[in-house]
Protein backbone atom coordinates (compact mmCIF):
# COMPACT_ATOMS: atom_id res chain seq x y z
CA UNK A 1 0.00 0.00 0.00
CA UNK A 2 0.97 3.49 -1.02
CA UNK A 3 2.35 5.96 1.67
CA UNK A 4 -0.57 8.45 2.23
CA UNK A 5 -0.51 12.45 2.13
CA UNK A 6 -1.38 14.12 5.51
CA UNK A 7 -4.97 15.98 5.28
CA UNK A 8 -4.77 19.89 3.97
CA UNK A 9 -6.42 22.77 4.40
CA UNK A 10 -8.98 22.21 0.93
CA UNK A 11 -8.90 18.58 1.57
CA UNK A 12 -12.31 16.31 1.39
CA UNK A 13 -14.90 14.48 3.70
CA UNK A 14 -17.45 13.21 1.38
CA UNK A 15 -20.19 11.10 1.92
CA UNK A 16 -21.32 9.77 -1.26
CA UNK A 17 -24.83 8.13 -1.41
CA UNK A 18 -25.84 5.91 -4.42
CA UNK A 19 -28.78 4.51 -5.21
CA UNK A 20 -28.54 1.45 -7.84
CA UNK A 21 -31.09 0.06 -9.91
CA UNK A 22 -31.76 -3.68 -8.23
CA UNK A 23 -31.24 -5.45 -11.35
CA UNK A 24 -27.59 -4.50 -11.39
CA UNK A 25 -26.95 -4.53 -7.69
CA UNK A 26 -24.62 -6.98 -7.69
CA UNK A 27 -22.72 -6.00 -10.66
CA UNK A 28 -22.32 -2.96 -9.42
CA UNK A 29 -20.82 -4.07 -6.29
CA UNK A 30 -18.27 -5.56 -8.39
CA UNK A 31 -17.34 -2.59 -9.56
CA UNK A 32 -17.51 -0.52 -6.84
CA UNK A 33 -15.20 -2.72 -4.17
CA UNK A 34 -12.42 -3.27 -7.09
CA UNK A 35 -12.22 0.80 -7.76
CA UNK A 36 -12.53 1.25 -3.68
CA UNK A 37 -9.30 -1.21 -3.34
CA UNK A 38 -7.09 0.13 -6.01
CA UNK A 39 -7.62 3.97 -4.90
CA UNK A 40 -6.54 2.98 -1.37
CA UNK A 41 -3.71 1.09 -2.36
CA UNK A 42 -2.45 2.93 -4.98
CA UNK A 43 -3.50 6.55 -4.59
CA UNK A 44 -1.56 8.47 -1.94
CA UNK A 45 -4.10 11.07 -2.02
CA UNK A 46 -7.50 8.95 -1.58
CA UNK A 47 -7.20 8.54 2.51
CA UNK A 48 -10.19 6.38 2.99
CA UNK A 49 -12.80 4.49 0.36
CA UNK A 50 -14.92 2.91 2.89
CA UNK A 51 -18.06 1.77 1.25
CA UNK A 52 -21.40 0.27 3.00
CA UNK A 53 -24.71 -1.57 1.79
CA UNK A 54 -27.87 -0.56 3.88
CA UNK A 55 -29.15 -3.52 5.77
CA UNK A 56 -33.15 -2.26 5.36
CA UNK A 57 -32.60 -1.05 1.77
CA UNK A 58 -29.71 -3.28 -0.28
CA UNK A 59 -29.66 -0.69 -3.08
CA UNK A 60 -28.37 2.18 -1.04
CA UNK A 61 -24.89 2.52 -0.80
CA UNK A 62 -22.88 4.71 1.24
CA UNK A 63 -19.25 5.21 0.49
CA UNK A 64 -17.05 7.08 3.11
CA UNK A 65 -14.46 9.11 0.93
CA UNK A 66 -11.87 11.75 2.13
CA UNK A 67 -9.22 13.18 0.27
CA UNK A 68 -5.91 14.85 0.95
CA UNK A 69 -6.30 17.84 -1.28
CA UNK A 70 -8.20 19.03 -3.90
CA UNK A 71 -5.38 18.00 -6.18
CA UNK A 72 -5.68 14.52 -4.89
CA UNK A 73 -9.49 14.60 -6.02
CA UNK A 74 -8.54 15.54 -9.53
CA UNK A 75 -6.38 12.84 -9.56
CA UNK A 76 -8.48 10.54 -8.00
CA UNK A 77 -11.43 11.03 -10.92
CA UNK A 78 -8.74 11.32 -14.10
CA UNK A 79 -7.77 8.19 -13.42
CA UNK A 80 -7.80 4.68 -15.31
CA UNK A 81 -9.39 2.75 -12.52
CA UNK A 82 -11.97 5.48 -11.60
CA UNK A 83 -13.18 6.13 -14.99
CA UNK A 84 -13.63 2.30 -15.45
CA UNK A 85 -16.19 2.64 -12.63
CA UNK A 86 -17.77 5.44 -13.89
CA UNK A 87 -18.46 4.55 -16.97
CA UNK A 88 -18.70 0.64 -16.11
CA UNK A 89 -21.65 1.58 -13.95
CA UNK A 90 -23.29 4.86 -14.67
CA UNK A 91 -26.31 2.57 -16.28
CA UNK A 92 -26.89 1.03 -12.93
CA UNK A 93 -27.15 4.25 -11.16
CA UNK A 94 -30.58 5.59 -10.27
CA UNK A 95 -29.47 8.78 -8.04
CA UNK A 96 -26.32 9.91 -6.65
CA UNK A 97 -25.55 12.60 -4.02
CA UNK A 98 -22.29 13.84 -2.96
CA UNK A 99 -22.59 15.15 0.19
CA UNK A 100 -19.38 17.28 1.82
CA UNK A 101 -19.04 17.03 5.26
CA UNK A 102 -17.20 18.80 7.97
CA UNK A 103 -15.81 16.75 10.89
CA UNK A 104 -17.22 17.88 14.71
CA UNK A 105 -13.88 16.54 16.09
CA UNK A 106 -10.77 17.89 13.73
CA UNK A 107 -8.93 15.88 15.92
CA UNK A 108 -10.10 12.77 15.45
CA UNK A 109 -8.87 11.31 12.63
CA UNK A 110 -9.67 7.64 10.40
CA UNK A 111 -7.06 5.39 9.09
CA UNK A 112 -8.58 3.40 6.47
CA UNK A 113 -6.19 0.40 4.93
CA UNK A 114 -6.98 -3.18 3.06
CA UNK A 115 -6.23 -6.05 5.12
CA UNK A 116 -4.73 -8.99 2.68
CA UNK B 1 -6.53 5.28 24.25
CA UNK B 2 -7.52 1.92 25.14
CA UNK B 3 -6.71 -0.87 23.41
CA UNK B 4 -9.46 -1.75 21.16
CA UNK B 5 -10.85 -5.18 20.12
CA UNK B 6 -11.42 -6.71 17.12
CA UNK B 7 -14.61 -6.74 15.07
CA UNK B 8 -16.95 -9.99 16.12
CA UNK B 9 -19.55 -11.54 13.91
CA UNK B 10 -22.27 -10.43 16.09
CA UNK B 11 -20.17 -6.78 15.91
CA UNK B 12 -22.14 -3.22 14.39
CA UNK B 13 -21.58 -1.17 11.81
CA UNK B 14 -23.54 1.78 11.68
CA UNK B 15 -24.81 5.24 10.19
CA UNK B 16 -26.57 7.40 12.91
CA UNK B 17 -28.41 10.23 10.94
CA UNK B 18 -29.63 13.12 13.23
CA UNK B 19 -31.31 16.01 12.62
CA UNK B 20 -30.79 18.81 14.93
CA UNK B 21 -33.43 21.58 15.44
CA UNK B 22 -31.46 24.75 14.01
CA UNK B 23 -31.81 26.56 17.86
CA UNK B 24 -29.73 23.66 19.79
CA UNK B 25 -27.15 22.82 16.79
CA UNK B 26 -23.87 24.71 18.38
CA UNK B 27 -24.84 22.58 21.83
CA UNK B 28 -25.55 19.64 20.80
CA UNK B 29 -22.36 19.37 18.76
CA UNK B 30 -20.41 20.07 22.30
CA UNK B 31 -22.54 16.94 23.41
CA UNK B 32 -22.00 14.98 20.11
CA UNK B 33 -18.07 15.87 19.67
CA UNK B 34 -17.33 14.90 23.78
CA UNK B 35 -19.75 11.66 23.96
CA UNK B 36 -17.43 10.47 20.76
CA UNK B 37 -13.87 10.99 22.30
CA UNK B 38 -14.94 9.63 25.86
CA UNK B 39 -16.31 6.64 24.05
CA UNK B 40 -13.28 6.23 21.38
CA UNK B 41 -10.64 6.86 24.34
CA UNK B 42 -12.60 4.51 27.05
CA UNK B 43 -14.50 1.83 25.11
CA UNK B 44 -12.67 -1.24 24.03
CA UNK B 45 -15.69 -2.33 21.73
CA UNK B 46 -16.28 1.45 20.20
CA UNK B 47 -13.90 0.75 17.05
CA UNK B 48 -15.06 3.90 15.55
CA UNK B 49 -16.94 7.06 16.13
CA UNK B 50 -16.83 9.92 13.52
CA UNK B 51 -19.17 12.63 13.39
CA UNK B 52 -19.84 14.43 10.38
CA UNK B 53 -21.63 17.65 9.76
CA UNK B 54 -22.93 17.92 6.34
CA UNK B 55 -21.96 21.09 4.58
CA UNK B 56 -25.22 22.27 2.81
CA UNK B 57 -27.52 21.12 5.91
CA UNK B 58 -25.35 21.95 9.01
CA UNK B 59 -28.74 20.86 10.81
CA UNK B 60 -27.52 17.12 9.14
CA UNK B 61 -25.06 15.14 11.48
CA UNK B 62 -24.05 11.68 10.22
CA UNK B 63 -21.86 9.34 12.87
CA UNK B 64 -19.90 6.53 11.65
CA UNK B 65 -20.19 3.99 14.33
CA UNK B 66 -18.85 0.74 14.78
CA UNK B 67 -18.80 -1.68 17.75
CA UNK B 68 -16.96 -5.11 18.42
CA UNK B 69 -19.81 -7.15 19.57
CA UNK B 70 -23.34 -6.42 20.64
CA UNK B 71 -22.14 -6.60 24.13
CA UNK B 72 -20.07 -3.85 23.25
CA UNK B 73 -23.09 -2.06 22.20
CA UNK B 74 -24.99 -2.72 25.53
CA UNK B 75 -21.83 -1.40 27.64
CA UNK B 76 -21.41 1.60 25.43
CA UNK B 77 -25.34 2.18 25.94
CA UNK B 78 -25.39 1.82 29.41
CA UNK B 79 -22.21 4.16 29.91
CA UNK B 80 -22.36 7.10 31.80
CA UNK B 81 -21.19 9.30 29.02
CA UNK B 82 -23.29 8.03 26.81
CA UNK B 83 -26.48 8.31 29.05
CA UNK B 84 -25.54 11.79 29.51
CA UNK B 85 -25.86 12.57 25.87
CA UNK B 86 -28.65 11.04 25.39
CA UNK B 87 -30.63 12.70 28.12
CA UNK B 88 -28.69 15.40 27.31
CA UNK B 89 -29.93 16.30 23.88
CA UNK B 90 -32.93 14.54 23.95
CA UNK B 91 -34.64 17.92 23.11
CA UNK B 92 -32.77 18.95 20.38
CA UNK B 93 -33.06 16.03 18.09
CA UNK B 94 -35.73 16.89 15.34
CA UNK B 95 -35.28 12.98 14.04
CA UNK B 96 -32.85 10.52 14.01
CA UNK B 97 -32.42 6.84 11.91
CA UNK B 98 -30.09 3.99 12.81
CA UNK B 99 -29.46 2.57 9.55
CA UNK B 100 -27.01 -0.36 10.05
CA UNK B 101 -24.38 -0.89 7.28
CA UNK B 102 -22.55 -4.45 5.52
CA UNK B 103 -19.38 -3.33 4.42
CA UNK B 104 -18.72 -3.79 0.66
CA UNK B 105 -15.16 -5.30 1.16
CA UNK B 106 -14.61 -7.18 4.31
CA UNK B 107 -10.91 -6.38 4.31
CA UNK B 108 -11.61 -2.86 3.83
CA UNK B 109 -10.53 -1.83 7.54
CA UNK B 110 -10.96 1.82 9.34
CA UNK B 111 -8.94 2.44 12.37
CA UNK B 112 -10.17 5.54 14.52
CA UNK B 113 -8.82 7.46 16.47
CA UNK B 114 -8.06 11.07 18.73
CA UNK B 115 -4.98 12.88 17.56
CA UNK B 116 -4.52 14.28 20.93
Amino acid sequence: MVEKETMSTDGIVRLSKIEVYPQFLDEYVVFATEVGTISLLTEPGVLTMYAMQDKENPCMITILETYSSQKAYKAHIASEHFQKYKKGTLHMVKNLELCDQTPLNPDNIIKNTIAK
